[in-house]
């Protein structure tokens, strides 16, 4: 198994809808965004994407069309959880039959699941395809949270689980992956407000929706530590963390859909129950945005 | 729209599962003990009963089952949360229309919902039912923690939300919930391990799975409070409480499923990535239920 | 060593305060009003004495004078917790040497002490005096949390620690000391709003520093407990809950002592950085004080 | 009021004893061994110092002795927190009088304590003295944690709070001081394992009790971020990083006692119930040293 270069900024697309359900133009035109901003990979149905909000058949949909669209200008990253170990490794080979490069696997759970179950899920996801499998720690959404201990268990366990994104925001997550780890484990950040000192502790890539708005400052901040430039990362991280903590605190699908409306592309409103930006909320991110320029 | 009487011991049904799916003489063999050995109400799809794990078909097939089978012999409350706003109310107008009493509502999310969108949720369900709604707290579940304020807004802005079950094992809640409440709203204990304090505090009912293994236990608990007798009923607690525990602790789908089993039922083991229990837990679970006996 | 029969309603002391340092005066008379109101025991110099705010001097004057004014017309137990080992053995000789039935020993501590360190405090102070110790578990105020395997770990190895009192408001910690103590050690709660079902659950003594104010409110609860009547104690609790609420939300020795105040008894207030009451939180506890006779 | 430029690599002491107490002229060396080795300003009297478990006079013997030995060679800064505000502010003006730069204040506490109780311990100690304060907050040790929001306001409103010590070990509340505070918060970092970031972020220095083991690795790390190399801070780091956790697992003044010890100069144990290092972990400490030679 070859495993693709994955490094620098990674975008999340959103999942645009429209009274039919999902607007695939609108993706295109998105996805066509990020990948002309630089951007080094993307990827789909992550958070930001209300993967978790599709219907069987509208996930399905999106996934072909993103890796199609994508068509390898740059990698394509799919997330593939889901609650079941079965759904999860029909989601991978899908995904994987239509031509992605890589997929991400949140261990998503509704019962708190023992280290052995996590590893199992993971195993069976692995023997089933062929392509590397991003790990993804995140218990703020999934419930679960992976020790460093257990993530290089199944890093050491799993052959094509090669790349870990952490999104914990603590700091000493990847500490502890780049010692016990013998700084053999690539990782990723994967929480906005950290971006700076993840990069500072040697994260390869930051995965991020925050290209879909401000494309450019995620690509210097990080072309900043490729320089080793620390005071200019630090100047750029501390322009656009305020913005970096409205999306945080926004909501990434109602932030990143008000975001793309203003500057002209139409992608639809959050599924229910997550509402839409209201105006007060929409007006400061305008404004945020406008100090950004 | 007239409120059953929902009191007492509510017992949760598993999910059977056998090599073609969903096993649903074992789910109707499974709900008639349930109902034989005495319990107030069946609650179908709710953790238990491992609902998040089903297709919607399965879905459909369980509710619908469950709630002919059960033939009103007692009250029918159907767990019918989902990630989506619109397709929990399908499932709630599915339940109601297949003729079940009460609906429960846990607001499950992903993303954290805002006070405003957990309001708007149970109104938008509430507004498609005629039967009363049992609003569920359960953050270790949901990954959404209702404020008992946020709780007694509900229940007073949509008027069929007409109960509330509490889970998160903080005594507290339920003083706030009679002390707020002013002793009108109706609150309903899911945490096994809180089960006689709970009562204390002024409990109306317990919903829990542990009558699928010792309904005399539950039962007696709940007659001991009736009877306004605190020793007995502390008693019977101890009694059961290893029980509970060991529950709690193993995973309701599993020692559940492990329990029938092993009294002859055979309901198939819990769905990946949750493992059934292991050969030392289930020698622990034997050794359990016969020092109750 | 004999161990009293320590049980019921526990009431703590204030350190009343005048212009030249502790008012022993003051304090002779709070002593009176609560053993001649009816409390089984009293407890000087715990969190609500103020105790950690003594100088040394203070604290040897407070514990002599209380331990002598009480004279034996009920038990009296000294909280004698120190950051040092050797200051807390010293502590708990004088106090055994001035008269006291039984010491309280909290693990205060300024670094996270690890459970061989909390051992050999207790056995340390054990060794040193020949009256029983209650072990005090209150995270919230020493910083340090005794699992119930810890302290029955104590409990085994240090033969006068033969009480415990369980103030982190968590009922489960009591149901472990029940089971996994075999019924054999006696606990004490130290959390007003948990007093019913910590007597639910089978507590043998109650903590508080309620009967500063309603002592007949606490003393009816217990009395409803021991005669079985568990509809009496909950409709006892749920009337006194308002006020045990008050009290803990605006901190013990401010409250207590202005609640002493609006009762004609002067004791002057808490010791800075802690703040005396607000007038409008005065006027509150004056309005739940009323609305109680 | 002039401030002095407090800055860089600022060491704490720890505090000697032998068998009659506090050993000053072991103290002398410690501090001649940190300021030789190059640190930027002393602190006294600290966590590390165990200013907490000191009596008074000790107290007061050792604040003098260390700096009057520092004798102005760098910036010493006192730690004069204390649970009442009287005593802070006695050893607050004691400090000043005998030479003290700057006073470090953590709000310690036995009571939670309201922002109102925070700000007014705060403004008495300012308005006592005529040296800067340096703000400290480090909930885990002090039981209250300060928002960033809070200290804001004390640096606004107290005219010498100057400076401000983070130690929860949270990256964010970094972000927020610079973002909230305009950039004009100079801040310092309290957390061993958060060096590097901390300095990413823009910390003005880092107190550590680590040079009194590794004081050129510390220094090394602060030169890298002046110099704007970032790997090479990077590499630094994580050269360091497994003795920083060390120390901070072990708990400062047992490693740090164990590990001047070790290099010749002894400094005795530290107070019960602390333990000091058992034989394996000094083993692992000197293992540790030596891997950094």
């Amino acid at each position: 198994m070859s495993t693709p270069n994955i490094h620098g900024i990674i975008g999340y697309t959103i999942t645009p809808f429209s009274a039919n359900g999902v607007d695939l133009e609108a993706l295109g035109r998105s996805i066509d965004r990020l990948i002309d901003s630089g951007v080094h990979a993307i990827a789909p149905l992550g958070s930001t994407g209300e993967g978790a909000y599709l219907s069987d058949a509208e996930w399905d949909q999106v996934s072909e069309f993103s890796i199609q669209h994508v068509a390898k200008r740059v990698p394509t990253i799919v997330s593939v959880s889901d609650l079941t170990t079965a759904k999860a490794v029909r989601r991978a080979r899908f995904s994987e039959a239509h031509g992605a490069d890589v997929v991400m696997v949140l261990p998503a759970s509704y019962w708190k699941l023992s280290e052995a179950e996590i590893l199992a899920h993971y195993r069976a996801i692995g023997e089933s395809i062929g392509v590397p499998i991003m790990l993804y720690n995140n218990p703020a959404t999934s419930g679960t949270d992976m020790s460093v201990e257990l993530i290089l268990r199944i890093f050491n366990v799993v052959d094509n689980v090669t790349m870990v994104k952490e999104s914990t925001g603590d700091i000493q997550r990847m500490h502890k992956l780049q010692l016990l780890g013998e700084g053999q484990v690539p990782f990723y950040n994967g929480c906005n407000p950290l971006a700076l000192e993840a990069f500072a502790a040697g994260a390869k890539g930051w995965c991020t929706a925050a290209p879909n708005l401000i494309p450019q400052l995620n690509l210097d901040l990080y072309e900043a530590v490729l320089a080793n430039d620390l005071g200019k990362a630090r100047e750029l991280f501390y322009r656009q963390l305020p913005l970096l903590d409205f999306i945080l605190k926004g909501g990434l699908p109602a932030t990143i859909k008000a975001g793309l409306r203003a500057t002209g592309l139409e992608v639809g409103d959050p599924r229910l129950p997550v509402f839409p930006l209201s105006e007060a909320a929409r007006s400061q991110l305008t404004a945020l945005l406008e100090a950004l320029r």
